[in-house]
C-alpha cells in the first residue's frame, strides 16, 4: 500500500449499516421502560448494531491493543519522564502490571501490546519529519493487520513518553490552532516543560506548515508509529465491522485523519473518555463526539477505552435480556 | 425506634476511617503511573476504603436492592401510567425482564427487590401526609433490615408510578423552591401532566408547610414507603461500612434528608448518574455531590446505580493489582 491507496482507503470507509440501527430502535420501543428512559445506553445498542452489520449486537470478544513507540522530539524536554520508560512500560504491560493489565481484566476483554521500534525513535519534529512515508505506512500497516476480524468491539490505546507532544502537533495541523492551544501537561510536565513543549510544537508546525493540509502527510509529520497503528487499526475495524473505542487525548488524534478525509470516517469509533488532558475537550469538540466518561483521567495505555466497555455491555445486555411490555404483561402509556 | 430515636442515629452516623483512605493515597503514589493520573478512579478507591473501614477495599459482594411502593397522589394525573405498572414491574423484576435485571448482572452484583405494601397506596399527599409515622418508621425499617452487614457496595433505586412527584415535594421541602422548580416528566408526562404534577407539589407543600422544616417528618409527609425504605437502607449501610451508590432523582431525594440531618450524613455516598429527569442536577448541586455518570437515563429501579459499580470495581482492580514503580523497574520521573 502506498500513501495515495491508504488515502483511497480511508476516503471510501466501509458503509453503515442502517437497517441494523433501525431493527435496534423497532425493538427498544418495546421493551418494558418508558422510551427513551435508558438514555445513550439505547443510542450505543443502535450504534454497536450499525457498526457490527448485525440487529442483535454482541460483545463476546472485546479486546484491548495498546500501541507503543519512542520520539525523538523528547530531546526538546517536553516530557518529566525519560524515554527508556515506554519500553519499561511495556514490560510492565507483559507481567501484567500496569493500569491496563487490571481495567482489560475487569472488562472482560483481552489485551495485546504491540512495540513499534522502539529502539529507534522517531525523528525530532520539530527539524525533519517524524516518519518518512515508508516509515508512516509500516506502522499503518501494523495496526491494520493487528485487529482480528471476529472481534465485537475494539479497545485502542497507546504508550509514549513524548507523544502528547505529537498529537497536540498534530491536533493542531488537523484542527488549527497553535501549540498553547493543544498543549497540556501529559504525564505531568512543570511549567518550564509546558512552555517548551508549545515551543516545540509550533516550530514542527512551522516547519511542516507546506505539507499540513493533507492530514496524512499531517500524521506521518509530525505523529508517531504508535498513533499510525492506532490510525491503520481504525481504518481496519471500519473494515471487519467492528465498533471502536477510542480512549484519550492522543489515541483520538491518531484517528483523528480519518473524519478530516471523509464525512462520517470515524462514525464507527466513539471517545471513551474526556482526558483531563488539555486538548481533548476541544479535539472531541472539533470531531463532533461526545464522550461516553468525564471521570479526569489522563493515563493512556486505553485506560479509558476499556473502563468504559461495561456500558457498552449494559446497553447490549439491556437490549438483548429484557422483556417487551407484552411479554411482561405490563401496561403501557394510556 | 420512634421518631427521635430516628433523628438521633441520623444525627450521628458512625465516624469515617480517614486513616484507611489515607493507606490508598500512599500506596497509589507507588504505583506504575504518573501521579494523579488515574483521576476519579484513584478518589474513589480512597472513598471505598474510608466507607468500608479497609486500607484494601473489595467488593466481592455488590448487592442492588429495589424498593417499591405505590403513591395516592397518582389520583392528580400526574404520571401516563396506571399504578397497577408498579406491581406488574415487580413482577417482571421477579421474572428477570427488566432492565436492572441485565444491569445487575452484568455488574456482578445480586439483586433483591422489595415491595412495600403495593396494594395499598399512600395517602394523596396534596390532601394529608403521605404516611403516618408509624408508616414511614415502618418502611424505614424495612430498608434498614434489608441491608445484609457483609455487603461490599450497596446500590439503590426505586420503583413506583407517581414517585417523582413525591421526591420533587420532597426536594422542594429539603431545599427550597417550588414545584415547578424540581418537577420533571418522569416516565414522559405531557405538558398537562406536568402542570398538573406542579400543582400537586405546591399544593402539597402548602398543606404541610407547618412540619416541612424537619427534614424526616417532610419524608414523611411528602414521600413515600420506597423512599423511606431508601433513607434507612442508607442509614443502616453507614453504620455496616457500606459504601452506597444512590440511582437517580427519587433515590437521591430519598437519602437527601440524612445530608441536611448531619454534616456530612451522605458523604458514604456517591451518585451514580444524573439523571435526565430534570431536578436531579439542581438536587446533586444542592447536596454538593458530583454523580459518577451522565448518561441521560431516567428510567430509576436502580439502572445508573447498577451501571457505575464497574467504574468502582475499576478503581478497587487498579488499586490492589498494579505494580509500584520498584516492583516493575520503571523509572520514576527525573
Amino acid at each position: 500500500m502506498n500513501m495515495a491507496d491508504l488515502v483511497a482507503a480511508c476516503r471510501h470507509p466501509r458503509a453503515r449499516d442502517d437497517a441494523a440501527a433501525a431493527a435496534v430502535a423497532v425493538r427498544q420501543a418495546t421493551l418494558t421502560k418508558p422510551p427513551g428512559s435508558l438514555g445513550r445506553l439505547e443510542e450505543l445498542a443502535a450504534w454497536l448494531a450499525r457498526w457490527q452489520h448485525r440487529a442483535m449486537p454482541r460483545l463476546d470478544r472485546v479486546e484491548v491493543l495498546v500501541f507503543a513507540g519512542n520520539h525523538g522530539v523528547t530531546r526538546q524536554g517536553v516530557s518529566p519522564y525519560p524515554p527508556e520508560v515506554t519500553a519499561q512500560m511495556v514490560a510492565n504491560f507483559a507481567s501484567g502490571g500496569a493500569a491496563i493489565n487490571q481495567l482489560a481484566a475487569a472488562a472482560g476483554a483481552t489485551l495485546r501490546v504491540i512495540p513499534l521500534s522502539m529502539e529507534t525513535p522517531t525523528a525530532d519534529l520539530t527539524e525533519r519529519p517524524a516518519m518518512s512515508p515508508a516509515a508512516f505506512l509500516g506502522a499503518v500497516a501494523i495496526g491494520d493487520q493487528a485487529v482480528r476480524p471476529d472481534t465485537d468491539l475494539l479497545c485502542l490505546g497507546e504508550m509514549g513518553i513524548g507523544n502528547t507532544t505529537a498529537a497536540a502537533a498534530l491536533a493542531a495541523a488537523l484542527f488549527g490552532g497553535t501549540g498553547a492551544d493543544w498543549a497540556g501537561r501529559g504525564t505531568g510536565v512543570d511549567d518550564a516543560g509546558l512552555a517548551r513543549k508549545c515551543g516545540a510544537i509550533d516550530r514542527g508546525l512551522a516547519r511542516h506548515a507546506a505539507s499540513l493540509a493533507d492530514p496524512l502527510q499531517a500524521a506521518a509529520s509530525l505523529g508517531g508509529r504508535e498513533l499510525a497503528a492506532i490510525l491503520g487499526a481504525s481504518l481496519a475495524a471500519r473494515r471487519h465491522g467492528i465498533p471502536v473505542l477510542l480512549d484519550g487525548f492522543v489515541c483520538t488524534a491518531a484517528a483523528a485523519p480519518l473524519a478530516r478525509l471523509a464525512d462520517g470516517g470515524l462514525d464507527h469509533a466513539l471517545i471513551a473518555h474526556t482526558s483531563a488532558e488539555a486538548g481533548h475537550r476541544r479535539l472531541a469538540a472539533a470531531l463532533g463526539m461526545v464522550p461516553l466518561l468525564d471521570l479526569g483521567m489522563r493515563l493512556g495505555e486505553a485506560s479509558g477505552a476499556a473502563l468504559a466497555v461495561p456500558l457498552l455491555r449494559g446497553a447490549a445486555a439491556c437490549h438483548a435480556g429484557m422483556a417487551t411490555f407484552a411479554q411482561a404483561g405490563v401496561a403501557d402509556r394510556a
